[in-house]
Protein backbone atom coordinates (compact mmCIF):
# COMPACT_ATOMS: atom_id res chain seq x y z
CA UNK A 1 0.00 0.00 0.00
CA UNK A 2 2.52 2.20 0.68
CA UNK A 3 4.60 1.44 -2.17
CA UNK A 4 1.53 2.09 -4.33
CA UNK A 5 0.92 5.62 -2.43
CA UNK A 6 4.47 6.57 -3.13
CA UNK A 7 3.99 5.51 -7.17
CA UNK A 8 1.23 7.06 -7.45
CA UNK A 9 2.66 10.70 -6.03
CA UNK A 10 6.00 10.18 -8.29
CA UNK A 11 2.99 9.31 -11.21
CA UNK A 12 1.47 12.56 -10.92
CA UNK A 13 4.53 14.95 -9.93
CA UNK A 14 6.32 13.77 -13.04
CA UNK A 15 3.29 15.12 -15.13
CA UNK A 16 3.06 18.36 -13.16
CA UNK A 17 -0.76 16.91 -12.74
CA UNK A 18 -1.37 17.73 -8.81
CA UNK A 19 -2.40 21.15 -10.15
CA UNK A 20 -5.45 19.72 -11.53
CA UNK A 21 -6.02 16.85 -8.25
CA UNK A 22 -7.96 19.07 -6.01
CA UNK A 23 -9.64 16.70 -3.38
CA UNK A 24 -12.95 17.28 -5.91
CA UNK A 25 -11.76 16.59 -8.79
CA UNK A 26 -10.15 13.61 -7.36
CA UNK A 27 -13.82 12.59 -6.23
CA UNK A 28 -15.32 13.54 -9.36
CA UNK A 29 -12.77 10.80 -11.08
CA UNK A 30 -13.60 8.51 -8.69
CA UNK A 31 -17.23 8.66 -9.32
CA UNK A 32 -16.44 8.46 -12.98
CA UNK A 33 -14.64 5.24 -12.53
CA UNK A 34 -16.92 3.37 -10.45
CA UNK A 35 -19.54 3.93 -13.22
CA UNK A 36 -17.15 2.44 -15.66
CA UNK A 37 -17.17 -0.61 -13.38
CA UNK A 38 -20.71 -0.53 -12.85
CA UNK A 39 -21.09 -0.26 -16.80
CA UNK A 40 -19.77 -3.82 -16.97
CA UNK A 41 -22.41 -4.72 -14.82
CA UNK A 42 -25.46 -3.53 -16.04
CA UNK A 43 -27.68 -5.43 -18.45
CA UNK A 44 -25.93 -8.62 -16.27
CA UNK A 45 -28.21 -10.85 -14.15
CA UNK A 46 -27.02 -10.94 -10.74
CA UNK A 47 -26.65 -14.47 -11.70
CA UNK A 48 -24.50 -13.87 -14.57
CA UNK A 49 -22.50 -11.24 -12.29
CA UNK A 50 -21.22 -14.49 -10.41
CA UNK A 51 -20.39 -16.34 -13.48
CA UNK A 52 -18.24 -13.76 -15.66
CA UNK A 53 -16.21 -14.91 -18.48
CA UNK A 54 -12.28 -13.98 -18.40
CA UNK A 55 -12.58 -11.26 -21.12
CA UNK A 56 -14.89 -9.50 -18.85
CA UNK A 57 -13.12 -10.33 -15.53
CA UNK A 58 -9.82 -8.73 -17.71
CA UNK A 59 -12.16 -5.52 -18.05
CA UNK A 60 -12.92 -5.03 -14.39
CA UNK A 61 -10.07 -5.87 -12.88
CA UNK A 62 -8.90 -2.90 -14.95
CA UNK A 63 -11.97 -0.62 -13.46
CA UNK A 64 -11.15 -1.56 -10.03
CA UNK A 65 -7.56 -0.61 -10.71
CA UNK A 66 -8.68 3.04 -12.05
CA UNK A 67 -10.91 3.27 -8.43
CA UNK A 68 -8.57 2.43 -6.11
CA UNK A 69 -6.14 4.58 -7.85
CA UNK A 70 -8.64 7.61 -7.00
CA UNK A 71 -9.55 6.40 -3.97
CA UNK A 72 -5.80 6.69 -2.98
CA UNK A 73 -4.57 9.97 -4.40
CA UNK A 74 -8.28 11.10 -2.36
CA UNK A 75 -7.13 9.49 0.55
CA UNK A 76 -3.76 10.52 0.33
CA UNK A 77 -4.52 14.31 -0.05
CA UNK A 78 -6.90 14.50 2.61
CA UNK A 79 -4.02 12.29 4.56
CA UNK A 80 -6.77 9.65 5.39
CA UNK A 81 -6.17 6.06 5.68
CA UNK A 82 -8.44 3.96 3.57
CA UNK A 83 -8.02 1.01 5.40
CA UNK A 84 -8.41 2.19 8.87
CA UNK A 85 -11.44 4.03 7.73
CA UNK A 86 -12.60 1.01 6.52
CA UNK A 87 -12.30 -0.60 10.03
CA UNK A 88 -13.81 2.36 11.90
CA UNK A 89 -16.71 2.47 9.62
CA UNK A 90 -17.01 -1.96 10.18
CA UNK A 91 -17.28 -0.84 14.47
CA UNK A 92 -19.85 1.63 13.37
CA UNK A 93 -22.07 -0.99 11.66
CA UNK A 94 -21.39 -3.80 14.11
CA UNK A 95 -23.53 -1.45 16.72
CA UNK A 96 -25.89 -0.61 13.59
CA UNK A 97 -27.09 -3.71 12.68
CA UNK A 98 -26.18 -6.15 14.94
CA UNK A 99 -25.64 -9.97 13.80
CA UNK A 100 -28.99 -11.33 15.69
CA UNK A 101 -31.26 -8.62 14.92
CA UNK A 102 -31.14 -8.35 11.11
CA UNK A 103 -29.38 -12.05 10.46
CA UNK A 104 -30.68 -13.65 7.19
CA UNK A 105 -33.45 -11.10 7.14
CA UNK A 106 -33.27 -9.74 3.91
CA UNK A 107 -36.31 -7.60 4.59
CA UNK A 108 -34.24 -5.39 7.31
CA UNK A 109 -31.69 -5.32 4.61
CA UNK A 110 -33.64 -4.13 2.07
CA UNK A 111 -35.03 -1.19 4.34
CA UNK A 112 -31.85 0.34 5.09
CA UNK B 1 -5.33 -5.18 4.19
CA UNK B 2 -5.97 -9.18 4.62
CA UNK B 3 -6.86 -8.45 8.07
CA UNK B 4 -9.51 -6.43 6.92
CA UNK B 5 -10.69 -8.83 4.17
CA UNK B 6 -11.26 -11.46 6.83
CA UNK B 7 -13.05 -8.75 9.17
CA UNK B 8 -15.51 -7.91 5.85
CA UNK B 9 -15.89 -11.47 5.13
CA UNK B 10 -17.06 -12.39 8.57
CA UNK B 11 -19.24 -9.47 8.62
CA UNK B 12 -21.40 -10.83 5.85
CA UNK B 13 -21.28 -14.42 7.60
CA UNK B 14 -22.43 -13.39 10.79
CA UNK B 15 -25.42 -11.38 9.23
CA UNK B 16 -25.99 -13.79 6.47
CA UNK B 17 -25.58 -11.19 3.59
CA UNK B 18 -23.97 -12.98 1.23
CA UNK B 19 -27.49 -13.94 -0.62
CA UNK B 20 -27.25 -10.37 -1.83
CA UNK B 21 -23.86 -9.83 -2.05
CA UNK B 22 -23.87 -10.76 -6.09
CA UNK B 23 -21.20 -8.89 -7.82
CA UNK B 24 -23.31 -6.74 -9.35
CA UNK B 25 -24.76 -5.36 -6.45
CA UNK B 26 -21.90 -4.86 -4.60
CA UNK B 27 -20.88 -2.52 -7.52
CA UNK B 28 -24.24 -0.44 -7.53
CA UNK B 29 -23.14 0.02 -3.86
CA UNK B 30 -19.53 1.13 -4.46
CA UNK B 31 -21.28 3.46 -6.75
CA UNK B 32 -23.76 5.06 -4.60
CA UNK B 33 -21.23 5.09 -1.61
CA UNK B 34 -18.76 7.27 -3.78
CA UNK B 35 -21.81 9.55 -5.29
CA UNK B 36 -21.68 10.10 -1.13
CA UNK B 37 -18.31 10.96 -0.68
CA UNK B 38 -19.13 13.36 -3.75
CA UNK B 39 -21.48 15.07 -2.37
CA UNK B 40 -19.80 16.56 0.70
CA UNK B 41 -17.50 18.24 -2.45
CA UNK B 42 -20.35 19.16 -4.68
CA UNK B 43 -20.83 22.74 -3.73
CA UNK B 44 -17.10 23.26 -2.73
CA UNK B 45 -15.04 25.08 -4.92
CA UNK B 46 -11.61 23.69 -5.60
CA UNK B 47 -9.95 25.79 -3.55
CA UNK B 48 -12.49 24.80 -0.58
CA UNK B 49 -11.71 21.27 -0.91
CA UNK B 50 -8.69 21.95 -0.53
CA UNK B 51 -8.85 23.40 2.71
CA UNK B 52 -11.90 21.27 5.19
CA UNK B 53 -13.20 21.94 8.19
CA UNK B 54 -12.65 18.80 10.74
CA UNK B 55 -16.22 18.36 10.41
CA UNK B 56 -16.42 17.93 6.83
CA UNK B 57 -13.53 15.90 7.17
CA UNK B 58 -14.92 13.23 9.63
CA UNK B 59 -17.66 12.88 7.50
CA UNK B 60 -15.24 12.42 4.71
CA UNK B 61 -13.55 9.54 6.50
CA UNK B 62 -16.78 8.13 6.79
CA UNK B 63 -17.77 7.78 3.34
CA UNK B 64 -13.58 6.78 2.27
CA UNK B 65 -14.31 3.75 4.84
CA UNK B 66 -17.82 2.73 2.94
CA UNK B 67 -15.96 3.10 -0.02
CA UNK B 68 -13.10 1.52 0.73
CA UNK B 69 -15.36 -1.56 2.01
CA UNK B 70 -17.03 -2.26 -0.80
CA UNK B 71 -14.44 -1.74 -3.14
CA UNK B 72 -12.88 -4.71 -1.04
CA UNK B 73 -16.10 -7.10 -0.60
CA UNK B 74 -16.08 -6.77 -4.36
CA UNK B 75 -12.74 -7.28 -5.09
CA UNK B 76 -12.82 -10.29 -2.66
CA UNK B 77 -15.69 -12.15 -4.42
CA UNK B 78 -14.00 -11.67 -7.81
CA UNK B 79 -10.74 -12.91 -6.58
CA UNK B 80 -8.84 -9.52 -7.56
CA UNK B 81 -5.99 -7.66 -5.80
CA UNK B 82 -7.20 -4.19 -5.68
CA UNK B 83 -3.02 -2.67 -5.30
CA UNK B 84 -2.11 -5.46 -8.06
CA UNK B 85 -4.70 -3.77 -10.44
CA UNK B 86 -3.68 -0.60 -9.66
CA UNK B 87 -0.09 -1.75 -9.84
CA UNK B 88 -0.76 -2.37 -13.34
CA UNK B 89 -2.90 0.26 -14.43
CA UNK B 90 -0.55 2.58 -13.35
CA UNK B 91 2.00 0.61 -16.00
CA UNK B 92 -0.46 0.67 -18.84
CA UNK B 93 -0.91 4.53 -18.18
CA UNK B 94 2.74 5.10 -17.99
CA UNK B 95 2.52 4.14 -21.72
CA UNK B 96 -0.46 5.80 -23.01
CA UNK B 97 0.62 9.27 -21.25
CA UNK B 98 4.55 9.67 -21.25
CA UNK B 99 5.85 12.23 -19.44
CA UNK B 100 7.49 14.01 -21.15
CA UNK B 101 4.75 14.17 -23.52
CA UNK B 102 1.98 15.55 -21.35
CA UNK B 103 4.22 16.87 -18.77
CA UNK B 104 2.11 20.54 -17.32
CA UNK B 105 -0.37 20.38 -20.32
CA UNK B 106 -3.65 20.99 -18.81
CA UNK B 107 -5.06 20.46 -22.44
CA UNK B 108 -3.41 17.33 -23.34
CA UNK B 109 -4.79 16.58 -19.62
CA UNK B 110 -8.42 17.92 -20.27
CA UNK B 111 -8.57 15.99 -23.98
CA UNK B 112 -7.96 12.21 -22.02
CA UNK C 1 -41.55 21.64 -19.83
CA UNK C 2 -41.03 25.60 -20.66
CA UNK C 3 -43.24 26.33 -17.43
CA UNK C 4 -40.48 24.10 -15.16
CA UNK C 5 -37.79 26.17 -17.19
CA UNK C 6 -38.84 29.27 -16.11
CA UNK C 7 -40.07 27.94 -12.34
CA UNK C 8 -36.13 26.88 -11.69
CA UNK C 9 -34.30 29.84 -12.99
CA UNK C 10 -36.88 31.74 -10.46
CA UNK C 11 -36.63 29.54 -7.40
CA UNK C 12 -32.14 30.05 -8.53
CA UNK C 13 -32.88 33.94 -8.71
CA UNK C 14 -34.41 34.21 -5.73
CA UNK C 15 -32.05 32.79 -3.59
CA UNK C 16 -28.78 33.74 -5.44
CA UNK C 17 -27.60 30.33 -6.31
CA UNK C 18 -26.78 31.01 -9.65
CA UNK C 19 -23.16 31.11 -8.44
CA UNK C 20 -22.95 27.83 -7.62
CA UNK C 21 -24.72 26.31 -10.97
CA UNK C 22 -21.70 26.33 -12.69
CA UNK C 23 -22.61 23.11 -15.27
CA UNK C 24 -19.15 21.46 -13.72
CA UNK C 25 -21.93 22.18 -10.50
CA UNK C 26 -24.89 21.18 -12.03
CA UNK C 27 -23.93 18.10 -13.74
CA UNK C 28 -22.00 16.76 -9.91
CA UNK C 29 -25.70 17.26 -8.46
CA UNK C 30 -27.07 15.20 -11.39
CA UNK C 31 -24.41 12.38 -10.59
CA UNK C 32 -25.33 12.75 -7.02
CA UNK C 33 -29.41 12.65 -7.08
CA UNK C 34 -29.20 9.71 -9.73
CA UNK C 35 -27.24 7.67 -7.72
CA UNK C 36 -30.08 8.56 -4.35
CA UNK C 37 -32.24 7.22 -6.86
CA UNK C 38 -30.32 3.97 -7.26
CA UNK C 39 -29.91 4.00 -3.94
CA UNK C 40 -33.60 2.68 -3.65
CA UNK C 41 -33.29 -0.69 -5.54
CA UNK C 42 -29.72 -1.37 -4.74
CA UNK C 43 -30.49 -4.87 -2.43
CA UNK C 44 -33.68 -5.36 -4.59
CA UNK C 45 -34.00 -8.43 -7.27
CA UNK C 46 -34.70 -7.00 -10.46
CA UNK C 47 -38.35 -9.09 -9.75
CA UNK C 48 -38.53 -6.57 -6.83
CA UNK C 49 -37.94 -4.20 -8.66
CA UNK C 50 -40.66 -4.21 -11.10
CA UNK C 51 -43.56 -4.69 -7.82
CA UNK C 52 -42.71 -1.67 -5.62
CA UNK C 53 -44.50 -0.94 -2.82
CA UNK C 54 -46.17 3.32 -2.50
CA UNK C 55 -43.61 3.68 0.00
CA UNK C 56 -40.83 3.15 -2.29
CA UNK C 57 -42.76 4.79 -5.16
CA UNK C 58 -43.08 7.63 -3.15
CA UNK C 59 -39.32 8.23 -2.39
CA UNK C 60 -38.48 7.43 -5.62
CA UNK C 61 -40.70 10.01 -7.32
CA UNK C 62 -39.05 12.35 -4.80
CA UNK C 63 -35.68 11.25 -6.49
CA UNK C 64 -36.94 11.24 -10.08
CA UNK C 65 -38.19 14.93 -9.49
CA UNK C 66 -34.52 15.80 -8.60
CA UNK C 67 -33.07 14.33 -11.28
CA UNK C 68 -35.52 16.15 -13.09
CA UNK C 69 -34.26 19.25 -11.66
CA UNK C 70 -31.34 19.29 -12.41
CA UNK C 71 -31.32 17.89 -15.49
CA UNK C 72 -33.27 20.75 -16.77
CA UNK C 73 -31.14 23.30 -14.80
CA UNK C 74 -27.70 22.25 -16.61
CA UNK C 75 -29.90 21.97 -20.01
CA UNK C 76 -30.91 25.16 -19.44
CA UNK C 77 -26.98 26.85 -18.83
CA UNK C 78 -25.96 24.88 -22.06
CA UNK C 79 -28.97 25.56 -24.08
CA UNK C 80 -29.92 22.35 -24.70
CA UNK C 81 -33.06 21.54 -25.15
CA UNK C 82 -32.89 17.55 -23.72
CA UNK C 83 -36.46 16.24 -25.47
CA UNK C 84 -34.45 17.16 -28.75
CA UNK C 85 -31.13 15.84 -27.18
CA UNK C 86 -32.90 12.37 -26.74
CA UNK C 87 -34.84 12.27 -30.16
CA UNK C 88 -31.37 12.42 -32.14
CA UNK C 89 -29.67 9.96 -29.71
CA UNK C 90 -32.76 7.86 -30.58
CA UNK C 91 -31.83 8.06 -34.63
CA UNK C 92 -28.23 7.65 -33.63
CA UNK C 93 -28.85 4.34 -32.32
CA UNK C 94 -31.54 3.20 -34.62
CA UNK C 95 -28.32 3.31 -37.04
CA UNK C 96 -26.14 1.38 -33.92
CA UNK C 97 -28.30 -1.02 -33.11
CA UNK C 98 -30.79 -1.99 -36.31
CA UNK C 99 -34.01 -4.06 -34.53
CA UNK C 100 -33.66 -6.93 -37.44
CA UNK C 101 -29.78 -7.58 -36.09
CA UNK C 102 -29.91 -6.91 -32.42
CA UNK C 103 -33.62 -8.36 -31.35
CA UNK C 104 -34.34 -10.43 -28.44
CA UNK C 105 -30.39 -11.12 -28.14
CA UNK C 106 -29.82 -11.08 -24.69
CA UNK C 107 -26.00 -11.62 -26.08
CA UNK C 108 -25.80 -8.62 -28.08
CA UNK C 109 -26.84 -6.39 -25.84
CA UNK C 110 -24.84 -7.56 -22.84
CA UNK C 111 -21.91 -6.93 -25.56
CA UNK C 112 -22.39 -3.38 -26.06
CA UNK D 1 -42.67 14.49 -24.12
CA UNK D 2 -45.53 12.28 -25.68
CA UNK D 3 -44.02 11.67 -28.48
CA UNK D 4 -40.83 11.16 -26.98
CA UNK D 5 -41.87 8.28 -25.07
CA UNK D 6 -43.92 6.61 -27.27
CA UNK D 7 -40.36 6.64 -29.45
CA UNK D 8 -39.17 4.97 -26.58
CA UNK D 9 -41.41 2.46 -26.10
CA UNK D 10 -41.73 1.65 -29.51
CA UNK D 11 -37.64 1.26 -29.94
CA UNK D 12 -37.52 -1.05 -27.02
CA UNK D 13 -40.21 -3.49 -28.52
CA UNK D 14 -38.54 -3.22 -32.10
CA UNK D 15 -35.69 -4.79 -30.15
CA UNK D 16 -37.44 -6.98 -27.64
CA UNK D 17 -35.37 -5.35 -25.10
CA UNK D 18 -38.09 -5.09 -21.89
CA UNK D 19 -36.80 -7.75 -20.94
CA UNK D 20 -33.77 -6.21 -20.03
CA UNK D 21 -35.43 -3.00 -18.79
CA UNK D 22 -36.49 -3.57 -15.21
CA UNK D 23 -36.75 -0.56 -13.31
CA UNK D 24 -33.65 -1.55 -11.15
CA UNK D 25 -31.73 -1.67 -14.89
CA UNK D 26 -32.83 1.40 -15.87
CA UNK D 27 -31.13 3.29 -12.51
CA UNK D 28 -27.88 1.89 -13.57
CA UNK D 29 -28.09 2.01 -16.77
CA UNK D 30 -29.01 6.17 -15.80
CA UNK D 31 -26.22 6.37 -13.46
CA UNK D 32 -23.91 4.95 -15.95
CA UNK D 33 -24.77 7.80 -18.50
CA UNK D 34 -24.61 10.64 -15.62
CA UNK D 35 -21.01 9.72 -15.04
CA UNK D 36 -20.26 9.67 -18.83
CA UNK D 37 -21.57 13.40 -18.87
CA UNK D 38 -19.50 14.02 -15.40
CA UNK D 39 -16.64 13.01 -17.36
CA UNK D 40 -16.93 15.92 -19.85
CA UNK D 41 -16.85 18.08 -16.63
CA UNK D 42 -14.24 16.31 -14.96
CA UNK D 43 -11.11 18.49 -15.31
CA UNK D 44 -12.19 21.40 -16.26
CA UNK D 45 -12.27 24.44 -13.66
CA UNK D 46 -16.05 25.88 -13.02
CA UNK D 47 -15.01 28.98 -14.98
CA UNK D 48 -13.85 26.63 -17.63
CA UNK D 49 -17.27 24.61 -17.94
CA UNK D 50 -19.02 28.13 -18.51
CA UNK D 51 -17.63 28.46 -21.45
CA UNK D 52 -17.56 25.31 -23.78
CA UNK D 53 -16.16 24.77 -27.22
CA UNK D 54 -18.33 23.58 -29.42
CA UNK D 55 -16.74 19.97 -29.64
CA UNK D 56 -17.25 19.26 -26.12
CA UNK D 57 -20.77 21.00 -26.35
CA UNK D 58 -21.84 18.53 -29.10
CA UNK D 59 -20.33 15.31 -26.77
CA UNK D 60 -22.35 16.99 -24.00
CA UNK D 61 -25.17 17.21 -25.73
CA UNK D 62 -25.12 13.60 -26.92
CA UNK D 63 -24.83 12.35 -23.06
CA UNK D 64 -27.67 14.94 -22.28
CA UNK D 65 -29.32 12.87 -24.81
CA UNK D 66 -28.68 9.53 -22.91
CA UNK D 67 -29.43 10.76 -19.69
CA UNK D 68 -33.08 11.98 -20.81
CA UNK D 69 -33.54 8.74 -22.46
CA UNK D 70 -33.21 6.50 -19.52
CA UNK D 71 -34.76 8.88 -16.92
CA UNK D 72 -38.04 8.92 -19.32
CA UNK D 73 -37.73 5.00 -19.78
CA UNK D 74 -37.47 4.58 -16.12
CA UNK D 75 -40.53 6.86 -15.25
CA UNK D 76 -42.74 5.63 -18.15
CA UNK D 77 -41.97 1.91 -16.37
CA UNK D 78 -43.30 3.17 -13.35
CA UNK D 79 -46.31 5.66 -14.37
CA UNK D 80 -44.08 8.08 -13.32
CA UNK D 81 -44.64 12.05 -14.68
CA UNK D 82 -41.16 13.24 -14.66
CA UNK D 83 -42.00 16.80 -15.16
CA UNK D 84 -44.88 16.84 -12.24
CA UNK D 85 -42.49 15.22 -9.77
CA UNK D 86 -39.97 17.98 -10.28
CA UNK D 87 -42.56 20.50 -9.43
CA UNK D 88 -43.57 19.02 -6.77
CA UNK D 89 -40.40 18.76 -5.87
CA UNK D 90 -39.84 22.29 -6.29
CA UNK D 91 -42.66 22.53 -3.65
CA UNK D 92 -41.00 21.01 -1.53
CA UNK D 93 -37.84 22.56 -1.16
CA UNK D 94 -40.02 26.26 -1.57
CA UNK D 95 -40.65 25.35 2.01
CA UNK D 96 -37.47 23.88 3.30
CA UNK D 97 -35.16 26.71 1.69
CA UNK D 98 -37.11 29.73 1.85
CA UNK D 99 -35.85 32.50 -0.22
CA UNK D 100 -35.32 35.32 2.50
CA UNK D 101 -33.23 32.87 4.67
CA UNK D 102 -30.84 31.08 2.61
CA UNK D 103 -30.36 33.85 -0.09
CA UNK D 104 -26.87 34.66 -1.23
CA UNK D 105 -25.61 32.67 1.69
CA UNK D 106 -22.67 30.48 0.15
CA UNK D 107 -22.79 28.92 3.74
CA UNK D 108 -25.87 28.11 4.33
CA UNK D 109 -25.88 26.30 0.66
CA UNK D 110 -22.55 24.30 1.35
CA UNK D 111 -23.87 23.22 4.69
CA UNK D 112 -27.43 21.94 3.29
Amino acid sequence: MKELIQELRNFAEERDWNQFHSPKNLSIALTVETAELLEEFQWLTEEQSRKLDQDRLNRIKDEIGDVMIYLILLSDHLSIDPISAAFEKIEKNREKYPAQKVRGTAKKYTEL
